[in-house]
């Protein structure tokens, strides 16, 4: 399992006086940066063969500011050319959401899903929790 | 149906170079606007009783910047407490990204969920499309 | 003058209940796509000669959800190879925040700074005011 | 001296394939947070008698996806009601950016500024580098 730690910062909050709903999209996205990497070792985006098709957030309970927040990010599911990454946010140790992303590997060149490379794959079976 | 235009911002694209997934969550809370204000007329957030339980984004196809996204919105299913906002994003006529948002009557006192208001709901079916 | 109206999102408020300070940055940003797209007509924006070398931002007055803001924006000076672009938001009739961007035209094979093209300045001069 | 590491995230880069500029203006918010916490240490952001009067950004040189970002920041100049914090940015030993935020005492119910409290005073006093 992956783990990020995150802060939340003062202009993630919104006017009901916790984190806005929409950041956690972008916290799990930051918590994907591990995938991101071995996909692309060097960290090259723009050679990455991944996008994105799907993500899902459902929000548990309230974030507040002032407290980590633990990410923790494993391989729910890992199909031929995609598969699904799982996400919980925790914070003073209560789960505040949960989420997945169904991420697709791609070839740019012909706009289509392609076989995710087998290197890659070993790779992502170590982070595989069905 | 509510509809929304937003102009991609030069800050919401990343390093593909073209706009980032986590933009259209905000997007689609944007979109819900006209739906806060059925819930508070002045606006007064803070007295809003309202809660955000899930959201879901399918993203189609690549969203430009330079080309406004128009966001079409609507009530998909109606209960007692919880409703479903289905959103669309279109550019360029192409659907380019679609979404849902399960929005939760609450009451902040007890903090419960409670069943949405009559004249709430009437004016919430007026944008119900099953 | 270029105009530009920006409707606050709610994502973009903070605890304190109003638009966040750091938005603003953003706004202004969003008001200079004219200045980009003299730069880049295609708006092509990975071949666009131009980046940004320093920001300022005073904020006025506070900044409410709920109201449509009226960025202005204008050609405040123009250098050889730089120029400053000068922003100010209006919400409800009131300055809420003023600001500048100082940018550069920048050769990125050499990664130096060069003149404004000819054609550039001639189209930013129409809107320079001293 | 205050210190904060920020990793960049995907969603902070831009089309140019770098941070953009404006994700600067919210880390050095974030760099901020233990002043807010003098200023409020139970970080009851509500009730925090601060305001921002003014920021300034200098873009020294590319910030890049993949690398941690450390942030530095002092207090430079500390006034009667209103001090200014200083920042810097830098990634891989390299100043990527410059920055200083103007901070202002003030008290809600009188909508005016303050004299900053003694014992706040004597607080960021310690973290002054004039």
């Amino acid at each position: 399992m992956f783990t990020t730690t995150v802060s939340p910062r003062f202009y993630e909050t919104d006017a009901f006086g916790h984190v806005n709903n929409t950041v956690v999209a972008g916290w799990f996205e930051t918590a994907r940066e591990p995938i991101f990497r071995i996909f692309s070792p060097d960290m090259d985006i723009r050679q990455m063969s991944l996008i994105l098709a799907r993500i899902e957030v459902d929000f548990v309970a309230q974030i507040y500011y002032g407290k980590d927040v633990l990410l923790k990010t494993w391989i729910g599911k890992l199909g031929n050319s995609s598969f699904v990454v799982a996400h919980e946010a925790w914070q003073n140790d209560v789960c505040v959401a949960r989420g997945q992303a169904v991420q697709v590997a791609f070839d740019f060149a012909t706009q289509k899903s392609q076989p995710i490379p087998d290197g890659i794959r070993a790779e992502l079976e170590k982070y595989l929790v069905p």
